[in-house]
């Protein structure tokens, strides 16, 4: 969350953004290996490429479970040095596969080291899909090699790369924000892939980002990591955490704009840093909202914003509780106030709530007050909740902490969706 | 949970009990007060006394948020003495309602003393339905005098009071327990409603429990707890806690078997009070049960058990993780068998599984050892997650500690019928 911008930033969105192709020295290619049967010309594999050599950050799932590629690229992104490359499949999450989903997953990433002629841990490697089963080597080791050739760095290369990684998503994912700074122009731009099993601790997501800054690794890290706490920790599909969550961001210098720079460089009164954290988290921040409103079959999305709490981590509870309830979610689906449904879930998120001083407002609208119901305003409740977009606020009145999550309504497409078989 | 039993009870559920008349000096009445308005003929209202002083034990919502009779009868209960009756409603939870609340409660429970002729704080309230809109009293202050006058102690007057507190209930639910002691007969009997917003803790869940014994209040209050530990604290439908559970047990002590009688006598090898407190966990488990298999337009009752973890709660914790994963029910409502969901579900319990040694069985056909596939029995696994009942049951392979979670399915009906208006 930031305070009154003063320099400003350009942010890009959908189809006006074309993914990581809009950072200079970022190639990518979008093309199909084959993986699902069903579709063989369906996209599912993407390419990114920096010639100029990357520094890398990553934040990764925290389930228990995590899929192979988590595991490599978490120890590619610790051990530091070079980067050049990501590859990632989509219908497959290469994830519950044992040591061979190990190596399927190195020699993904193996592949197309050897094809770009860099070495196999500059490149890290994803995947997304149903787990459980292993890769079709089979058909990377013919599909890589023909795709990497497909490499471009054209906004329709962009799209193509944001397009690979979609599962159940209905729209490729992508955002750029670019900036002036000593005269240079500074991109972050990133495409991503969401939809369901989405929850805190990043969602069955991929996001994969890239910026011509010349920043190191902790520096990328510590940037990183605050704006995806800002950002996809802050939405909520269905409550499912996955195995896969990952989020890599690579800077290949191609600015020369540094750190020191960033640092000791002001515009119009905001110093250059700030500005680039302002518009990673806002990239972030875009690409997770598209998520959201991207959930597998739903109809509305509604941002609970919880304050007055006692701490940041009792009003996420509480906010989680709303946001996660199926009983609140249905509601939503059907139009309904149904604001008892509301307060229930805060009351069962346990953090010790007074339940004789809670205000709650659909958008402005009080519902709530002072734990009072406001029938009057019954009318105005519908009309609100009749939208595809509105706020839930629920005030405490316990102290000063506020979080807001992003998420949406639980319908029966969605159940239909995933009854699988 | 119990070893081999050697004395038995006798167990009748259904339509075989008739609930709490079926405790000697016990009488109810089902009725209709009118509360909701479309059908005006729906009995909405139940009245349990016993003539008899009773001694009372409950156990109560732990929500921050409470309904209106919690607080009264929690402070009831907590105060001791004596207690004769219990009056509920359906079709109105008369929670969120403020002081309003408050004093309708005390009402409800004052006008059925008057009529009953016993002390005001000998009698208990219990109301189920929509949260946040008061109790409409005048129908209460005309229809509890006029439904008094049908107390008895039939099987049909038990029944048509499980009747009564039905909300989206599709059948009454009742059990009785019953064993011989120094030559009477004890028995343990009573009514339950559940249905939707269940979770742990107690459900959106009213339990009325009666009993023949002579136990004191605190004696009650041991035995109660430790049973609905083991029952209503193993299920969930929905994964959201309501506002109003409430299980409440009056021992009116008609049998003139008390504690110590219980305490030292044996039969057949096995201390009475043993047999009296494995008939009340039968009874609360037998109710617990019928829960889930009337939750909302379930199609599938499912068995999740966690073994092998560190700790119950740690076993606790992923059996209610996959339990309310909406990723897994929606699979189980498809008779999917795709068990990465739950592989995904344990892994974001976050207890600190390692995903390398995890066995995971459908009924007794392995699904994973070791956290390998074995995907030769797949027709097997389908064949299982067809049937309305299975289970599913994880091996963490870290420890001794199991939980075993009641759960079911999330199906668009479900969806459907929660989405209001």
């Amino acid at each position: 969350m930031s305070d009154k911008p003063t320099q400003t930033f350009v942010l890009k969105l959908r189809d006006a953004s074309s993914g990581i192709t809009e950072v200079p020295g970022f190639a990518a290619a979008g093309f199909s290996c084959g993986i699902r049967g069903k579709d063989p010309t369906r996209l599912d594999t993407a390419v990114v490429y920096s010639k100029l050599p990357c520094a890398a950050a990553g934040t990764f799932t925290t389930n228990d479970v995590k899929a192979a590629h988590v595991r490599l690229d978490s120890e590619r992104v610790a051990k530091g040095g070079v980067f050049h490359a990501i590859v990632a499949n989509s219908g497959n999450a290469n994830a519950f596969t044992g040591e061979q989903g190990k190596l399927d997953s190195a020699e993904m990433g193996a592949i197309l080291a050897r094809e770009l002629g860099v070495p196999e841990d500059s490149v890290l490697t994803a995947s997304t899909g149903r787990i459980g089963k292993v890769l079709p080597m089979e058909l990377l080791r013919k599909g890589i090699p023909a795709g990497v050739k497909k490499l471009a760095s054209t906004p329709e290369a962009g799209h193509l790369a944001a397009k690979a990684i979609m599962t159940t998503d209905t729209f490729a994912k992508t955002a750029t924000a670019s900036f002036t700074c000593v005269g240079k122009t500074i991109v972050i731009s990133g495409m991503a892939k969401g939809a369901g099993m989405i929850e805190p601790n990043m969602a069955t997501m991929l996001a994969f980002l890239g910026t011509n800054a010349k920043l190191t690794a902790p520096e990328l890290k510590k940037l990183l990591k605050a704006s995806v706490l800002e950002s996809f920790n802050h939405i909520s599909v269905d409550g499912d955490q996955s195995t896969n969550d990952t989020a890599i961001l690579l800077a290949n210098g191609e600015s020369g704009v540094d750190f020191k720079t960033l640092s000791n460089t002001w515009v119009n009164g905001e110093k250059c840093l700030t500005t680039f954290a302002r518009a990673l988290e806002a990239v972030c921040k875009a690409l997770a909202a598209m998520m959201v409103q991207d959930g597998e079959m739903i109809t509305r999305v509604v941002t609970v914003q919880v304050d007055g709490a006692k701490s940041k981590t009792a009003a996420e509870k509480v906010a989680r509780s709303i946001g996660n309830s199926m009983l609140v979610k249905s509601a939503w689906y059907g139009g309904d106030p149904n604001w008892g449904r509301i307060m229930d879930a805060a009351g069962y998120a346990n953090v010790g709530l007074d339940d004789g001083k809670l205000d709650l407002f659909y958008n402005d609208t009080p519902v709530v007050l002072k734990s009072t119901p406001l029938f009057e305003n019954e009318k105005k409740w519908h009309d609100i909740v009749a939208n595809r977009e509105f706020t839930v606020r629920l005030n405490l009145n316990m102290g000063k902490a506020s979080y807001t999550l992003l998420a949406n309504d639980l319908t029966e497409g969605y159940v239909n969706f995933n009854k699988g078989e």
